[in-house]
């Protein structure tokens, strides 16, 4: 027999869904497990609006099951700790991100790589093995696993920080793995967004030189005076992209719209690494001579493991870095996925959750 | 006042030369500079025929200046030496490879990368800054920059050693400079022609598994009885594609025709890299989906510098490996360019020029 979601688990939740494709949220009950050994339970203080829970809210990927409750860049105050928690207390700050949960038997599980597990458990909309659905964190709180938990470091601002969880993550893990790090080096970056603004900032702590690529003017002063690039390129602009050929060492590419390479490559040094962290939803072309006679390449990533984003916050929390934030009430919520549609927002929403969700 | 090739160097030369888009080459008196202080000389005993030869007597690339003597796979014996050259006495055997030259003060050169050095002086079909014309080693002579000539190591048969200074160095560069050489991991060669079958062989040398992955079932038992390839797949049959993604950890794609990439791609592992060393003629496609779930990424390389190609000339004495040749003499040059159109021919031609090649 199928419980409903308001009665399929023992304790009552409370948050905004959305109902179907029109993508509008609105009051849900719903219902939450009890904490386990393993588990911690958190009261969700802050909660991001990623563009992934627009596309998701709005059935734009295919797979969504309705109702669904998005966010996935939580921040909460631990009410419950499991038996066999030893390391979490009631009290402590904790984050969850775009996991709760994975096989934890494969070669991927084992090197603390549970972002390319092929079962991962997202945060939302997943279905998991006793044939329940994941809830995300636009909602009163989250119970998960420890390993899904993360410390926030004191200091910094909880509500700035709340979109580390996706953001940070997303960009932080591409630039250990494939070796954007080395001081004075210089990463592009393309995008300035949700992400692309939040690796500006990683990637000034890292002490690179760090050049913004966008298709708009107008966000020069905020990406230099803002958050602190050394230079601004205009993509659209022929003549700058020309002069700045053969000029960076890596290429950060936070863009999901279908956008060309070649321009993009064309900008990296020999030896230099483009990584897409955002995901077009047509193939891109590529120009062998463009990789061959420069030693380029070109690579993806995808958010990163718990054992790294922890050490994306903890690198964060030494370099006090946190996202530019808009903080909305929960009622807002529709108005601000309305307006993240249209990329006005700077960068982030993130929903005050604790603060403006009533039953 | 310009002199013909035959009167613009002091010294006389012979070798075969094409006169036209033709590509038909045949007999050619030309000349070349006397030994300079950091020069060496060799007599020629074996050129190489690699595929670009073919390309560039027919102008496929569109920049050929005629009359040229192709030849970028010489062994020869040293028959002079420079004041200046203090490693190198007549009589040695030593090898040229694809380069002769580049300005040595870039920072590719300065990193002994002269093959990616943006004014690079090819071993033939080369404007050298005095205006003059490289030739290349489907002829009696060489002299080249002592930095151009590299030591072959004893017990290397000489002919079948000549094709490891374009193909040998085209895929050992790679494959450290990526670092495909992990042993017990698994490298996927695409195409068995030149390239692949010297990758096969410094693969298995490193130690790794190596499947030739090609279009040609034919080819299985001679990649596996005849060059010790570990397994063979047929890239035409979906259903053994299918079995065998995510099982590589690295892919080199030697294929100069346009293919598609992302079949290749799904049989890389997590974090694993497909590295083209062939030069498609147009944009090949990439899925940014396939690159961010198994944060693959794919990547490029062209020849190598002259400390690296020493190196792999020196990894190759110590195992053994040579080319599997066909030994012609410079008559049948013709005859083996059109074979050589039909890949027909296991795997390399190789001219007999000290024995063949008669004024």
């Amino acid at each position: 027999m199928v419980k409903s979601p308001e009665e399929e688990h023992p304790r009552k939740a409370f948050g905004w869904a959305a109902k179907d494709t029109s993508g509008v949220l609105s009051p849900f009950n719903f219902s939450r497990r009890t904490n386990g050994a393993d588990d911690v339970t958190l009261k969700i203080l802050y909660c991001g609006i990623c563009h992934s829970d627009l596309h998701a809210v709005r059935n734009e990927w295919g797979n969504t099951i309705y109702p669904i409750v998005p966010g996935h860049e939580i921040i909460g105050a631990v009410t419950e700790v499991g038996t066999n928690v030893a390391d979490f207390k009631v009290g402590d700050i904790a984050g969850v991100g775009c996991l709760v949960g994975a096989c934890h038997t494969c070669e991927s599980c084992e090197s603390d790589l549970e972002n390319y597990c092929p079962q991962p458990i997202l945060t939302y909309n997943s279905v998991v093995p006793n044939g329940t659905i994941t809830y995300g964190g636009y909602s009163d709180h989250i119970v998960v696993p420890r390993r899904y938990a993360v410390r926030v470091p004191e200091g910094l601002l909880l509500a700035a920080a709340a979109p580390l969880l996706c953001a940070g993550i997303t960009v932080y893990s591409p630039m250990k793995h494939y070796g954007m790090t080395e001081p004075g080096r210089h990463l592009g970056v393309v995008g300035l967004g949700g992400l692309g603004h939040v690796a500006v900032k990683i990637g000034k702590a890292f002490g690179l030189k760090v050049t913004v690529i966008s298709t708009s003017p107008a966000k020069e002063k905020e990406a230099i005076q803002g958050l602190g690039a050394d230079a601004f390129l205009v993509s659209r602009d022929p003549e700058k992209m020309k002069d700045a050929a053969n000029t960076m060492d890596y290429i950060l590419d936070t863009v999901s719209a279908v956008h060309p390479l070649e321009p993009l490559v064309a900008l990296l040094k020999l030896n230099g690494k483009l990584v897409m962290v955002g995901l077009p939803d047509k193939p891109l072309s590529i120009n062998a001579f463009s990789l061959l006679f420069g030693r380029k390449a070109v690579g993806g990533s995808v958010i990163g493991g718990m054992k790294e984003t922890q050490e994306m916050m903890d690198f964060c929390g030494k370099h006090n870095i946190t996202a530019d934030v808009e903080l909305v009430s929960m009622d807002y919520v529709n108005t601000a996925m309305h307006r993240l549609a249209k990329a006005d927002v700077k960068y982030r929403f993130v929903i005050d959750v604790a603060n403006s969700l009533s039953n």
